[in-house]
């Protein structure tokens, strides 16, 4: 059986409480997913996902987002082989968004560019510029070798 | 000097680099804001910056927000006392997200609810349905007190 969402309560008391789930979605139909390393906490990436991703994700347990580059539903992992198993998912007091603490498959990366995670560079300042500096540069594989063709993400 | 942010390349491959940081703003001119707790890596929230916001957070270390449903520049915890003091900012591969390490001041709450994390609820599936369960219930403020009217965020 599919999974419905209803749509979300406007009293914000009923919002913050235990019950049914009813995601606010964005004007794009879109909720904000947050994805962790169930095994150390480590940020992995942000996708989103519209309802036919978030149901997919809560019946099958692996993840599912609606990419925006592509305009398409997007299970993460097909092509490169790291589907992303959901240990737990949470959300947030408005219901905007999801955290999904994941255990990866295959090569034990998210990014693809190939690195585990996609926040591999720091933010700092550097007069009146912002400057980034790549503090993760070991690449778990090849992303030429994997992706037939370039992908945003 | 205040901090500006040039536009972001069109060539993915420079997007990736290290480099200039040219955060991609969406149509609300607003890049996604990840912050976990420094401390133990702990999902706080997930907030919005416009560039204003960013600036002023890597500027004065001290985490800003936009509030979209106040539709104001938000400096975290001006009303709690939760401040949130940035240890390290990063940002993803298409510079659309930013990641926030932070140790929180006041009552280690980040959440209008009281609590520690905003994320305090888990999603599981029930049937056709998906239910909330609140797994963290541990009251860290009275928000009726520090707030004087009610807030969204």
């Amino acid at each position: 059986m599919a999974i419905d969402f209803p749509s979300p309560s406007r009293d914000k008391r009923e919002l913050e409480a235990a019950g049914a789930f009813s995601p606010r979605f964005d004007e794009h139909g879109l909720v904000t997913a947050v994805v962790t390393d169930a095994r150390d906490g480590e940020l992995l990436m942000v996708a989103h996902m519209n309802a036919q991703a978030l149901a997919l994700t809560i019946e099958t347990g692996i993840a599912h987002y609606w990419s925006r580059s592509r305009q398409a539903l997007w299970k993460k992992g097909e092509t490169s082989g790291n589907l992303q198993t959901v240990i737990e998912m949470r959300t947030d007091c408005d219901q905007d968004a999801v955290w999904l603490k994941v255990q990866v498959a295959g090569h034990d990366a998210t990014c693809h560019t190939g690195r585990r995670s996609c926040f591999y560079r720091t933010v700092s300042r550097d007069g009146s510029e912002a400057r980034l500096e790549i503090v993760d540069d070991r690449i778990q594989f090849d992303p030429a070798a994997v992706y037939r063709k370039d992908k945003t993400e």
